[in-house]
């Protein structure tokens, strides 16, 4: 049996391989790769993708699979054998399941939907994109009935991003928040002149954003040793191995925040990979475990570390020195409500803490009835905009800036959305649980100490890489599932102070 | 026939993907990736070769092969497909005959002997490494004896290097040229008054050596659009694709030339590459044929026209002003002169032109005795430099100096030294036929203009790739096969006149 677990770790390292080589070609792409780089990058990529799946969904893996399936129950469950075994066979049984000619159809429909889409956008069209949305759901909907039975079709695609989330756990945490997030929508905005942004709204220098946010990543715990970071049009973090795992942002030289803030977000993504065991080095395990476990650990930092007033304590006085005259006067009291700013806004990847969770709710709603049939992709305009004026109070005047804005469906990204929400909702319950084991964080992070919050965040999170799902996390860290009302209960008492409510 | 060439080129396509994903991830180890990247990168370049060698020597391949030879007999010689299938005949037998475990263990030996080399090179410690070189000497010795039968056993080694040559072949070149090199060396050091390179010898800082040496590459005809510029310790050329193909350099902040030398240098590998026809592309046949073919290309733009004095009358007042005022009262022709000094050194990397064939000659007749079992690896620094003292007049102090100094035996790498000095002389034969064909390119040069010579490098070079060996191009392009004569009468021209011999 060992002689197998041996084989079957050599298949993965191949994989492994494969999969973090085109992760480097793709880094490249976005940060140095010359214009005329384009096709042939296309091409490297795919079959670098192409062999990791066919080496993934082999004979000889299910072969080595059901070989180890007597072994596997004597192990412990939380052994890295034992996940190890456990993590392939699903992407296995996820591998096989698709027939190849629906991945072949949904690939070349993908390809020509992003196209579609960026035009469509940039024209204010979505009559020209309407015709390959409907084809992309459609496929979408049929790979999802391959993973029959399922209580909701939406169930399969849910769990791709994911696993061990269904529509009705997710439904639980959503239908919770949603009315509570509408009222504080509300009630903020009908206090809007409590904060006064404009002491943001400076120019600060490209190289300067960049200096300042490597030394903020650096002091949180981020390791250059074991990464770097650079400039791209739509930042990301990716991970070539524990010990090489980059951050990217984008300067915005009239905003003093933007890129740090986005800066601190990547390096929460990039201590998360840094921090996988060693020991699952090149096992497919060696990177975090779903998309809401990640934006759990990034927006940790953004949101609740970066954008708090203990924070800016520490760094509030070297950041004055570095923007220069444009902050000698302004206090660090009156920046902090500046980067706490709150307002309906209809771009989702621009919304603040409190506004983000209803744009995902809306797109939650939106992509379930598309999937159930309950909404056709022509009324979907129509019913983007209903629910913005219902859950925002603004109605986008266009759908450039509605239901085209963002890149995922295009993509064939159905089911994707939720995890934001669904890791942010879980950053606070994290939170909450540090705080309970290390009462003086809050003190800690005022003294610009940080290894105590990274410490945790490792031992309980990071160094399982994928071992375990999110359920299974969140079940081990915080005690039970997740729950909206510890972030609700965040939300409101941080805005409800800033706003004087 | 046509569906086996196709699945010929398939096949192709992915070979050429795994080798181009593992040069991206070469170019990002030597220009960008942090330091705790290396064990993964090592892994990741490793499979990606094991498996393009996997997909090379596979039975399927050997079978297409033997499957299209019909098919091959009836095309035109010159054509893509035969080029196609002659070429990758040639792989595949290189690729099958070797024994895997010789393989295993050269890899393993080289591995070893890289990192040994390092150390003794640094400490002054020739004993230290001679049980690892002649260790991969015998490696090699039997890597060789798989290709018999042979005139010399050396000549496997050459041809995996330089296709097509032999040591007989070699030998002619650099028999007639050696001692015609020896003789105008001691001619050219016994008038070394004549030259001064003070002027060369000052500080230029490294933003503007770099953006000067991008305007020279620019104007040379090198395609930024599908290229770049990085910095890194040791510099190369490296293509992804005829589209994508990077340069890199290096900067001595106190010398003026080196590092646009070395640019226009890296230039001339890169245009090569860049010239590809697109009939070639994934084919494996998309790239330069030799390393003599492409150090043709270099040298011809590094050596016959970068250090000219129709060159420098063209870029002299652009880089005096770069440079700025340490080149005010510096003229032209000082410059040249300097730029051009002749003189015995101990380093084959920072030889002139006129000593550079020396530094190729003592390898290669080193080499050749080594693996015939003529020296013994123990005497190599005894041999090495009684032959430095013969040919250039001087003797290393140290072995560190001496036959320590380059990599390329660590590596494995015999029969590799020859390509440079090859590739030298056939830059001139280049060079005269070009002449013939447009008289007026000096004055060209003169103006700035290089479109003639890129178009006429393109149409007799470049655009073939891989289709023809060098002594194939050499018979088409020039008329015959390589010859010293034009080259020497080149460098006693050219130094006689500067020297006033």
């Amino acid at each position: 049996m060992e002689e197998k677990l041996q084989q079957l770790k050599e298949r993965l390292a191949t994989i492994a391989d494969l999969l973090r080589a085109g992760a480097v070609l793709g880094w490249d792409q976005q940060t140095y790769m010359p214009p005329g780089g384009v096709q042939a990058r296309a091409d490297q990529i795919s079959t670098l993708q192409r062999l990791a799946h066919e080496y993934q969904a082999s004979e000889e893996m299910g072969q080595l699979l059901d070989d180890l399936k007597p072994y596997e129950a004597q192990l412990d469950y939380d052994s890295d054998e034992a996940s190890l075994i456990r993590f392939t066979r699903r992407e296995y049984e996820r591998e096989t399941r698709v027939p190849g000619d629906l991945v072949a159809e949904t690939a070349k429909t993908v390809a020509l939907a992003t196209q579609v889409w960026a035009k469509a956008r940039k024209e204010n069209d979505f009559a020209s994109f309407e015709p390959l949305l409907s084809r992309v759901f459609e496929l979408q909907i049929r790979w999802a009935e391959c993973f029959a039975p399922y209580d909701n079709i939406y169930d399969p695609l849910i769990d791709l991003y994911e696993p061990g989330m269904t529509y009705e756990k997710v439904s639980a945490v959503f239908s919770g928040l949603k009315p509570e997030l509408v009222a504080l929508v509300a009630a903020l905005s009908a206090n809007q002149d409590a904060v006064d942004d404009r002491p943001i709204h400076q120019h600060w220098a490209q190289d300067s954003q960049l200096a300042f946010g490597r030394e903020i990543a650096a002091a949180l715990g981020y390791d250059f040793e074991r990464g770097r970071l650079d400039l791209v049009p739509h930042p990301f973090t990716t991970a070539f191995s524990p010990d090489d795992v980059r951050i990217t942002t984008r300067v915005d030289e009239n905003h003093l925040a933007s890129s740090t803030m986005g800066t601190i977000h990547e390096s929460g993504h990039a201590m998360y990979d840094q921090g996988v065991s060693p020991a699952l080095y090149r096992t497919g395990l060696d990177t975090g475990t779903s998309f809401a476990i990640h934006e759990s650990q990034s927006r940790l930092y953004e949101n609740i570390i970066g954008r708090s007033r203990e924070f800016w304590r520490c760094f509030y006085p070297r950041f004055q020195k570095a923007v220069g005259k444009g902050l000698s006067k302004v206090d660090m009291e009156t920046f902090y409500r500046a980067l706490n700013i709150s307002q309906p806004s209809l771009i989702r990847v621009e919304a603040d803490e409190v506004t983000y969770g209803l744009h995902i709710i809306l797109r939650f709603e939106l992509e379930n009835d598309v999937v159930n049939g309950r909404v056709k992709v022509t009324d979907l305009p129509k019913e983007w905009n209903a629910r913005m004026e219902a859950y925002l109070g603004i109605t986008p005047p266009n759908d450039a800036d509605g239901v085209l804005q963002d890149v995922h469906w295009s993509f064939g990204y159905v089911g994707y959305f939720p995890t934001y929400l669904l890791g942010t909702v879980f950053s606070v319950q994290l939170w909450q649980q540090m705080l309970k084991d290390h009462p003086d964080i809050p003190a800690q992070v005022e003294a610009g100490k940080f290894e105590t919050v990274l410490g945790w965040l490792r031992e309980k999170i990071h160094r399982h890489g994928r071992k375990f799902t999110m359920p299974e996390l969140a079940e081990r860290v915080v005690g039970g599932p997740l729950d909206w009302q510890p972030y609700i209960a965040y939300l409101r008492a941080k805005y409800g102070e800033i706003y004087g409510l």
